[in-house]
């Protein structure tokens, strides 16, 4: 048996607008209808998986939550890193994790925002590697590279070995240039670095001892003072925050001499650009990846989304990204496309609360949108997950009038609690404590208009919370 | 003393997204922050002017009476054309206008749709052409053309008038192609129709008469037949119908001998493509014009405009038109910009409504928008002027909330009216008689949420209405 340790923190500028710190990439549905998450869970489903284990962010764990529910995943944990520490700290977690359940069955560690549509495929590789993770090397997978990528760092592999189905490793080479990307390519034996490990604890945590003992010292610490709160599990923060930042690549595969490569030919990607994003997805005969409401006349291998309800019309573009959301567009060269990262860096520097915030904030009860805004005033679009619950609260500065347009909803205004079905609306003065929950199994929507003189996000005295924010 | 006669009807498909026909390029604020129409009005202000005469279709009448009250101009009429028969008739119906009223001092006719942003410079022009015109003569403008533009008509002067401030015309050349226009910028005696004219009524009347006897005879009938509705006016529908479609340069300036040019120099556009509305915005040191929340890295000589709520970023670009609304959003490369043409056919063939309806529509009583809309629910923003009164109407599907977020509401809700103010709310259930108004005098500004099972904007039953609607 093999648990699946699936890494979900982090990130999401590289596919900027649509991929933000506040909802980045390993939570939309790039490829299909499934989230990339939701794809990376259903790759290690079946009889040969135990439950995954997941690792994420403290602030991404109702995101986490929200995929495994809508999955009909139930994880053994779900892994709150204190703070970022790379992946060496963060799959050290997990060994110390599975190791004290008396666990130490191989781990299968994968990103959750990489993208494998061929499942069979890669559980085939799975299976090549599991007799060598088991004899305790430490297993990654290289893919064969179909063509000189730049944006990926390389394995070499032993020339002695060349054929076998797991092979030495000569050795870790970082994003080459160019010329070397063609010679690696051309040379063969050289893999692109999937991300993806199978390996069992025990190994792990001795060559841990052996090249990085600093960072199994504090993760031991850290994971034998956790906390839990079902499915969620805290490591110490102190301990963890004091093991180094460093990548597995870079705390132990690089130094090992019981690192093994699986060569593999599927299709993978790290879903790293609009670029990848564009070469991934299916190309009509013109070479355009076209989504949503697109026209596109004499338009030539673009990549151009409409993910708002937004009529998206180009003309005479050659390999052109253009995404458009409901608050936000991004236009450049495909080739060019990985400079969003300036886009973001810019819009940061202005204070612009695009460049992290989705349009659409999650919360633990469920979601809000503004869909309109004017003077003294907002409309706001509010989902309530079924059992979702907003804290009891109330605002200064505003009053707020609900409409329910779908659901059921439990409001309390003041004193008074009453069930509020579709087409039925109520009022809330400013002052008043007032409460929203969704008691039913469908979801509630919700049309909230706000009045008054301040509408920050900010006016709000929370008088008690289900989720512990008050 | 001059009459001014702007031609304020038809058009708008060449600068799609932001014009379309629900709400064309003369009432945009394409420059500065008055629309094409109002800086038109403003160019005929002063003592040497009468009120102007307004020329439109019937479905932009509103539109127009908007746009004078805003630019505080009382017309002497608004003439409604029944249908659209281009400039020959429209020109001869204000001709024929003026004279019923005893009036023959010289039309200044201008489209209102032109952007000409040095008014002494225009009206020095208009006071040089103001003698000949007076004398019977039919006075054209040329602008001395600042490129070899193949996207206008020039006029060829006779040679023998070099240098003289009105000139013969040897010839109205219809868009040359580029080798052409190239020629012609390179003799010099050439300049593009500028398609504004000073001519008297029966002057032009006589030329009709002479080249056009048609036009004259069937909109004289039309004017005789009119039906006044202060401040419109409406030509018998048969009779102008039966005039032939034709521009005034087509039906009489390219047969009669009485046209007269005056040169000039002033800057000038029919603002007739997004790649004019870049010549004419002043471009930064990149070359750029940019609009709205905008960030622009690496880009050089392009156009980028958001009108929108949304935050536009690009990368890398050349020469690149972007422009971004509500609901739709237009790329090409600026010099295929006219190409926005085939793309309202493409979406006209697809019964797309957003080929020509804008994301706000302009009702006689103000506009409405939807800001939202899910299964069984939409929700609109409603703003009605001061005075403005909606139709006293009833939904067999859907019922409504309104909030009034500014201003004050008169609300008939069955039998019973009241008056809301600003946080107040209502229910109308569906089947039951309704009517809004606005009994102040700022605008009002409603959020309206929809709930039904049908939420089509033809589930309408008008049982009273003060703008003849029902």
């Amino acid at each position: 048996m093999i648990r699946p340790v699936i890494l979900a923190g982090g990130g999401g500028a590289r596919l900027w607008p649509l991929s933000r710190t506040g909802n980045p990439k390993q939570f939309h549905a790039l490829v299909g209808d499934q989230s990339l998450l939701q794809a990376t869970l259903q790759r290690c489903g079946g009889p040969n998986f135990h439950p995954p284990l997941l690792s994420t962010a403290e602030d991404q764990r109702f995101f986490v939550v929200d995929q495994l529910e809508e999955a009909r995943v139930t994880p053994a944990a779900i892994l709150l890193e204190p703070v970022a520490r790379n992946t060496g700290p963060a799959i050290a977690a997990a060994a110390f994790w599975a190791l004290a359940r008396g666990e130490d069955e191989p781990l299968l560690v994968m990103p959750s925002d990489h993208l494998i549509e061929d499942t069979a495929a890669f559980q085939e590789a799975i299976d090549l590697a599991f007799p060598s993770a088991s004899a305790g090397e430490l297993l990654t997978f290289g893919i064969r590279p179909t063509r000189a990528h730049t944006g990926y760092g390389y394995i070499e592999t032993s020339a002695d070995d060349d054929g076998a189905p797991v092979r030495r490793v000569e050795k870790f080479v970082e994003k080459p240039d160019l010329a070397r990307a063609e010679q690696f390519v051309k040379d063969g034996g050289y893999y692109w670095n999937s991300g993806i490990f199978l390996l069992r604890p025990s190994a792990y945590v001795r060559e841990l001892k052996l090249h990085a003992p600093e960072i199994a010292t504090h993760v031991e610490q850290a994971m034998r003072g956790a906390s839990a709160d079902a499915p969620f599990l805290r490591p110490d923060r102190d301990a963890f925050a004091a093991a180094p930042n460093l990548s597995i690549d870079y705390a132990v595969l690089e130094k090992s001499d019981r690192v093994r490569v699986v060569p593999v030919d599927f299709a993978w990607s790290d879903v790293g650009s609009w670029e990848a994003v564009h070469d991934i997805l299916g190309a009509d005969e013109q070479g355009n990846v076209l989504k949503g409401d697109v026209l596109a006349l004499d338009v030539r291998d673009s990549l151009i989304r409409s993910d708002a309800d937004v009529t998206v019309a180009a003309v005479g573009l050659e390999r052109i990204l253009c995404v458009i959301t409901e608050d936000a567009a991004f236009i450049a060269p495909l080739d060019r496309a990985q400079e969003v990262r300036n886009v973001v860096e810019e819009l940061r520097g202005r204070g612009h609360s695009r460049a992290d915030e989705p349009a659409r904030v999650h919360r633990p009860w469920g979601t809000y949108q503004t869909v309109d805004r004017g003077d003294r005033f907002q409309t706001k679009r509010i989902i309530v997950k079924p059992g979702g619950k907003l804290s009891l609260q109330k605002h200064k500065h505003r009053s707020e009038h609900w409409v329910v347009v779908s659901g059921t909803a439990e409001v309390t205004v003041g004193e008074k609690t009453s069930l509020l079905e579709e087409n039925q609306s109520t009022y809330i003065p400013a002052g008043t404590p007032h409460r929203l929950a969704n008691p039913g199994t469908v979801p509630l929507h919700l049309v909230e208009v706000q009045c008054g003189s301040y509408l920050g996000e900010d006016d709000i005295v929370r008088l008690e919370d289900v989720y512990g924010r008050s």
